[in-house]
């Protein structure tokens, strides 16, 4: 058995948060699949053995059971030395943006993207309000990259892998992302990070199915 | 000048998670009043000099603008010795529904507060998808508190005080909490706290206006 185990699926942005992490710290994971779309995160079985915010991921180590991904990410920081910050001052950016990341970015983006790609709803009013939400948090971001190479200086922490949570996934939800030229060249950098893959490769093809 | 002063306006759930914490650790602070419901978070200057998040609260402590109130009540909590947790493990609880509040509980029902009792947009898809995610959440923290008192055992922790963002507020946005009845104990429990008022005894009375 591995050192870590992650309740994960692939279509889940804040679980490819925390198999990104695993990976690019090099750590002994491995998924255990979690069927979101049909329901498992809802079942009593889940909430009472698993997470009770009936959320992936969570992370399995030492017999624990690890929830919220910005909560692991800081975890998994500690445990390694990698990715965190270098001082209490970047500590607090990093969990700034984390938070943000977690209210305003990644959140509506994967509310969006699940009305959108899974539920298909098509355009409604619910879809255009939350693409509204959308671009006001790229347009935030966009725009702290002007001057920066990552989110806390010149070093990707796990700030900038929280926030590749959805930016990854290859499916559309009508998010025009042409105009954010920083957000383009930033991705292009979190991509060059040993241990990154594409969201489907790196937990998809490595879910076994559980009996 | 007081020690802390704290960018707010007493309509925002977490400016009033972060003026609880402040007021029940008996600190020095003051309120700098913004006018949110006039455009002021949305201005160049507000995002270039105060919060490039654009939001509230923003906490000046010894020349640093601190942002994000989960940051924020953690960064106090460590200051003061007050409401943190007894260890490592309880600082991750306390972490995790802190996260679990800002992109579930009190994220979905201040966006929904908002729409109703300030836009004043009446019942719409929108509130009607937001109110269902309100109520799931409130069902998830009203079952953890089946068995505890609260949210990280028996003593209250600053996970109680930032998931009491948007539930002291007066105005209705057509929850009905009468279900609820370890929600309505735990709150009845948290207004026991020396310190605690209502948002509106907390801030605006006290929030004087900038010339």
């Amino acid at each position: 058995m591995s050192e870590y185990q992650l309740y994960c699926f692939a279509e889940s942005g804040p679980a490819y948060k925390v198999a990104f992490m695993l990976s690019a710290c090099k750590l002994d994971w491995q998924p255990i699949a979690v069927d979101f779309l049909n329901g498992e995160t809802r079942t009593s079985e889940y909430r009472t053995q698993v997470n009770e915010m009936g959320e992936v991921p969570v992370l399995v180590h030492r017999g624990r059971k690890l929830v919220q991904s910005a909560a692991i990410l800081s975890y998994l920081a500690k445990e390694t030395g990698k990715f965190g910050g270098r001082n209490p001052q970047e500590d607090y950016d990093i969990l700034s943006w984390m938070l943000f990341d977690n209210h305003k970015f990644s959140s509506n983006l994967g509310t969006l993207r699940f009305l959108v790609v899974f539920a298909k709803t098509g355009e409604t009013p619910v879809t255009e309000f939350l693409r509204a939400r959308v671009m006001a948090a790229l347009a935030i971001v966009e725009k702290h990259l002007d001057t920066r190479k990552f989110m806390i200086g010149n070093e990707p922490t796990i700030a900038d892998i929280s926030m590749c949570g959805y930016l990854f996934h290859p499916e559309s939800c009508g998010i025009d992302f042409a105009d954010f030229h920083n957000l383009e060249r930033w991705k292009a950098d979190m991509a060059q990070i040993p241990g990154w893959k594409m969201p489907y490769d790196m937990i998809a093809r490595a879910a076994p199915k559980r009996s």
